[in-house]
């Protein structure tokens, strides 16, 4: 039987929520598939370390956890978590599972429907890493973020909000959103897994919003369905 | 650090559901504690080996995942399932980590509350195997069943509702709770994991329901907090 492992914890109800995802995948596949989750909670956090690397380098849990997942046998390795992909070559150099990137397959998706200029919501991390930067660039997508005041809202809805359980201003959420496509952004990526659960509890389907967690879940199960 | 090892997939979602009550517990204590998830969907029914041997037999699967959890070392075994609890002596008799019962903490918890008096809402399999019926009695608290017609409510809920992901009809599971209720339970018990996450689902506060998977979830979490 095929296996998706998953690096959980990053944080912890992305990782039940991406789940959610798949399971609802796994209905219309006509495929039996194992899970396997690690759901590591004292993984420091990604941003704290890329903004500062004299903090605590999560690296270490997050190969930890990719050691379990080769015992475990699985088939294919996967991490809810954006601003982590900054690590994603430290990851791929150390196991033989093939590792999918929820940043590629996001820009990959958005490549395939043809975009040309994307508004990116995301952790301070993530912003400051590159990692959607350079690859939409590469793929020549334009590449939109939020202003600096527009990023306290973001990283505050992430931090204080989801992650802390707080009450959540959809309204700023959406103020960003607007700014966003007024600059000319077709569409805007979920670029933290966070804020995809945010888009799951609230059932946010406006179809401005690219989910990259949701992307991920459905790269994940046509990788296992094609093999 | 303690690892919770979650012996999942009977059924996909209810395992998810009950991350998200640990998870909300986790919120509340100072400990760090990973989850270790296995989730095979190839586990064969519960409640069609109980009722009929001739049927495969889950336990073989069961305890495959047992020696997942034992090799990624698991402080503690929790499995989201009231029926497969049929299994628990096979189970125990296999592995030295403590495993915690769902249905030996719900009766205790209603011993704790004083309850004389309980209706009990699960599978077939759940319901012929006595799992509930015997330990209750153990305890001298009444147990009180839906009559058949009700039964097949119950059974099309968690079969056709929440396993298959059809529309559930809620007048007709209060119509099954009220008629318990009107026999003299002073309570209901969600004996079925399925019926959990329905609460889960639909927001049910009701004070007569007792949900034994939010039971397991704050037994599991208790149990480590004390060690």
């Amino acid at each position: 039987m095929k296996k998706i492992g998953i690096i959980g914890g990053l944080g912890p109800l992305a990782t039940v929520k991406f789940m959610e995802l798949l399971e609802e995948d796994l209905k219309n596949t006509e495929e039996n598939i194992e899970l396997v989750v690690i759901n590591d909670p004292t993984t420091p956090d990604r941003t704290s370390y890329i903004l500062d690397n004299n903090k605590p380098n999560p690296l270490n849990k997050i190969l930890e956890m990719v050691k379990k997942l080769e015992i475990c046998d699985v088939s294919i390795i996967t991490m809810p978590c954006n601003t982590a992909s900054y690590f994603y070559k430290e990851i791929e150099a150390k196991t033989n599972i093939p590792f999918i990137n929820i940043v590629s397959e996001t820009v990959k998706y958005l490549k395939g429907k043809n975009i040309k200029s994307v508004g990116v919501l995301a952790t301070e991390g993530t912003i400051k890493s590159g990692i959607y930067e350079e690859l939409l660039k590469e793929y020549q997508i334009n590449y939109l973020i939020p202003t600096n005041d527009e990023q306290k809202i973001i990283s505050s809805i992430i931090y204080d909000g989801i992650k802390s359980g707080k009450p959540i201003d959809l309204n700023k959420f959406y103020q960003v959103i607007n700014s966003l496509k007024e600059k000319g952004a077709e569409c805007v990526v979920l670029g933290c897994t966070e804020l995809s659960a945010l888009r799951q509890i609230y059932n946010l389907e406006d179809e401005i919003l690219v989910d990259a967690m949701k992307i991920l879940a459905d790269a994940t199960i046509k990788y296992l369905s094609v093999k």
